[in-house]
């Protein structure tokens, strides 16, 4: 069985990771293959109870390293239960978020550092890493627009500052640059079918996919 | 203020920690002295509830580096929130159990390694340790017989079997040899106002302490 490959979906908040996640299923699903739809923190039964009291913030403010710890013990529990078993049976993995995400929010937007959510990283899974990683980029000032008309808040990343965003934004883009080979940006300021279309095309050359459009 | 002193006791079960941690803090605040009692994991409200998903187990299974992350998360909280700001304030702090437990049972007892919990340790402590720790070493068997007495198994270390025991025995006893310096070696096969006794003294003589006994 040839093992599956594993696609990550990263970005801001507004750039539309949950649309284009569950497009590139269905495009691929159309391919014949098998596909596993994931998202972090969380993905798994485990990870999802250490994500609930994550969001839950205990006492009202994780400190900074502890956030860090319990992400990636998520991260850990996603991977063993979900990721490999369902790359080792052929299955392809699409994730809303990865570490990508921990190194943009723990390791530059908070200032852990890249290198140390490296070194976590490097404990629980090794040299793993996506086979690709699609970077909805867009001004923050859309995003924060998209996400306002969608309507309140439910997700902690948004009652961060603009400021923040933009430090986020920059940080993706540098982490795009950091691992070029597996990394692609995609334009997310346009209509979702425009960059849809857009990732089925990165997709098809990235893994040589025959597929009629 | 002089910064308080961090003094952690450690062992199996059976052990008697929870009764001379008592013991030590009663001793302490008859010398004058203002105590914070805790334990791991846990300590901190914020703790308390990593531990509490810890414990839970989720799905039924942590894998053995969640487990070491989440118990990491708990004692970046609990030192953060409990431990340094009361060592800040001048307090000692008496910790029922702390780092050489992980070092104990993930390091050595499931196998992740001492370098590989140092490194995490590394992260969220830096190069604090305790002052002093106590190990309060006693055969597995009449560690066994006085759990059983007691009661009912209420906590999952119990559930492990006398191999495990004795082996974590053995790597309580080799880091007590690694860290030479701040480790003694209690003999808790005795009864407890023995070792009440034995303990009163080693601290007297490692912190200097006149008190009349």
């Amino acid at each position: 069985m040839t093992r599956g490959k594993f696609i990550t979906l990263e970005g801001g908040e507004g750039a539309g990771k949950s649309t284009q996640v569950k497009h590139l299923a269905d495009f691929l699903r159309g391919a014949g293959i098998d596909v596993v739809l994931t998202r972090e923190v969380g993905g798994s039964f485990s990870a999802e109870a250490i994500r609930d009291l994550w969001l839950t913030q205990a006492d009202g403010h994780w400190d900074a390293w502890t956030e860090l710890l319990l992400i990636m013990a998520a991260r850990r529990e996603h991977l063993v239960k979900t990721v490999f078993p369902a790359l080792d049976r052929g299955a392809w993995v699409i994730s809303d978020r990865f570490a990508d995400s921990t190194r943009a929010y723990q390791g530059i937007g908070l200032g852990l550092g890249v290198d140390t959510v490296n070194e976590v990283y490097r404990l629980i899974a090794k040299d793993f890493e996506p086979d690709l990683t699609l970077l909805l980029d867009l001004p923050v000032e859309i995003g924060f627009a998209r996400v306002t008309k969608r309507c309140g808040p439910d997700d902690r990343y948004q009652q961060k500052n603009m400021d923040f965003h933009q430090k986020l934004r920059e940080a993706y883009l540098a982490l795009a640059q950091k691992y070029a080979q597996r990394f692609r940006v995609v334009d997310a300021s346009r209509d979702a079918n425009a960059v849809a279309a857009e990732i089925e095309k990165i997709v098809r050359g990235h893994f040589g996919l025959l597929i009629s459009s």
